[in-house]
């Protein structure tokens, strides 16, 4: 088991990686507050994995709540959301309850919030079981829920106790979510770490293998870069934003279709090769430097491609982008491969060429 | 006019109390952070103010969105949370936009959880019109909305950058909106300061004709008492509790009509009666404290009895407290007029003797 340590003050965390970590109830005990917990999960996480990490949690002798969400971007909404507060008030949970999200980066994010919310706030911890969750959404204590106007719109800075990231939780994910997961893999190279993108494009058939050692490798290298980030802006009040290379055209995609058409990490993947080609356009890229983008997503089986919404419907929701910023659109792109700015420099009509040429 | 600075490190701000300051939107404009402001207030108070408050922050440069909930406790709920978020995201209000909660406590508790939760937090600025809100919510950072099992269940902590308390706005305020604000006022003086509960007992006539001396006296000592316990307990793991006497007796009568049926402050002002009548059955006051703590609340024209729920309705409504810890109910009970205490000893026998002599 790898341990990486969030530096945060008061509000630091570990964030265990390996195998076989769901059926170690121990390391979750010394994190509760008193001897209750709710464990969230949704209804195609909970069969696999919820009677066991239950009953081990109890075996520890824990008070346990369970809560069951439906499962999807669909549902990360607030009528969801009350779910667990009904669960909660349900069963009385006080505010020493401590929240345990146990499944993606949609449960993570709403256990997050009801967690920043429940009573003012009370204690949390991530169990991430896709590989996007492990290496992004459970790190960084964003929290949120959608608005029909706007993705994460309602949410809060929240940060967990412990994350439990356990790799071989990643043999039940689908194909197609192992894949989404890598966009966020691969997009930490491209952004901050060269190194790991030259690593990850050395052991791309590996991770698409589910070889452990390589998952290992890649959640905590990513789960590194991304609380460095982290520590030096938690409010994301500058560098932070660069975690959002490729999510400001992605949310467009994700809005412009609705929410689950495509999957997170496939609408970052494609953003991610927009955000390059713009790049590009402003003189920062090569033709070459675009290709290796464009070829790292493909051969992870991502879309390299937009959806084709029409300029006009992607500059109608961009501008609804959190990272517009006193009427400014800011763009995360890449200065060079492995080194990603926030910028409002982009003109629109490159902005329109770009999605015109890649969508 | 008075200021109050709350220090609360980088999150300090000011408090300034006096009349006509609603008409100084030059008070107002060096604390927002670019120039566009969303104002909310509801359907009451709008008509009162909200033209000549816009107007004024319209002539200081500032770009205004206009949003008007409905009044009352009943819509302090998801629903009317969300008017919020949709007139903020339907006017592409960004992060830097602050909002200005222009009401009452369900105003300000409303604008202050949607700032702490609108794109992950936006700078919000408490104008309360109110005596309730201007001596007790507004000051402390509580936010929230209600849950149908519960008051205030759903919430955030999380402080304005500048509270500014208009005496000249309870003018319109309805005598029965007066009177239960007054129980928040007597109440600083039973859990902390019996030198203000003497200068209230001899200045209740003048308050009551809504002297504006008094008044700015009244709302300036409250909040200092107030100032004093937060900047001590920001997030109410201790003495900060001490400020909710009476409201847990409160909020089960509350909960148990509906809300709305009382007012808050009518509320408060009969559970203080039940909590000072319960510290006399624990033998820390006495019979001519009782009788004190009751007439103060008669002369304000406030109940000095509980709603009659029955005992058993009663204790099942405090077990939903968030002061419940791991179990046992916490109550703010009074060692002696002045000095509060929060404490699991009551027996049950003994709640439930004070709920039926006291409703």
């Amino acid at each position: 088991m790898r341990t990486l340590n969030v530096e945060l003050a008061e509000r630091s965390y570990p964030i265990r990686i390996g195998a076989n970590l769901l059926g170690q109830p121990g390391l979750i005990k010394p994190y509760v507050k008193t001897r209750r917990v709710a464990v969230i999960t949704n209804d195609v996480v909970g069969p696999l994995y919820l009677d066991a990490f239950v009953a081990g949690l109890e075996a520890e002798g824990l008070t346990v709540t369970r809560i069951i969400l439906p499962d999807g971007e669909a549902h990360k909404d607030w009528p969801t959301l009350n779910l667990i507060f009904d669960g909660l008030l349900g069963a009385r949970c006080d505010r020493g309850t401590t929240l345990i999200a146990l499944g993606g980066g949609v449960v993570g994010d709403m256990v997050g919030f009801a967690a920043a919310t429940y009573q003012r706030g009370v204690p949390f911890i991530q169990v991430p079981t896709t590989l996007l969750s492990q290496v992004d959404s459970s790190v960084g204590g964003k929290t949120a829920i959608n608005h029909p106007l706007g993705k994460n719109m309602i949410g809060a800075f929240y940060q967990p106790r412990l994350v439990i990231a356990d790799t071989t939780a990643l043999n039940t994910l689908p194909d197609r979510e192992l894949k989404a997961g890598l966009a966020e893999v691969i997009k930490y190279g491209l952004i901050r770490d060269l190194p790991f993108l030259d690593w990850i494009e050395a052991n791309l058939e590996r991770l698409l293998a589910r070889d452990q050692d390589a998952l290992a490798e890649a959640v905590d290298r990513s789960c590194r870069n991304k609380a460095e980030v982290v520590v030096a802006d938690e409010t994301e009040q500058g560098e932070r934003a660069t975690l959002n290379l490729g999510h400001t055209f992605g949310h467009a995609i994700e809005t412009g279709l609705g929410y689950g058409e495509w999957l997170h990490g496939e609408a970052v993947a494609a953003g991610a090769v927009m955000a390059a080609d713009l790049s590009r356009r402003l003189g920062w890229l090569s033709d070459a430097d675009v290709e290796r983008v464009r070829a790292i997503h493909a051969r992870a089986g991502l879309p390299v491609k937009g959806a084709p919404l029409g300029a006009d419907r992607y500059l109608e929701l961009m501008a609804h982008d959190k990272k517009v910023s006193d009427g400014t659109l800011r763009l995360v792109l890449l200065k060079q491969i492995g080194k990603a700015v926030i910028t409002a420099e982009a003109p629109v009509e490159s902005i329109r060429a770009t999605i015109e040429a890649c969508c």
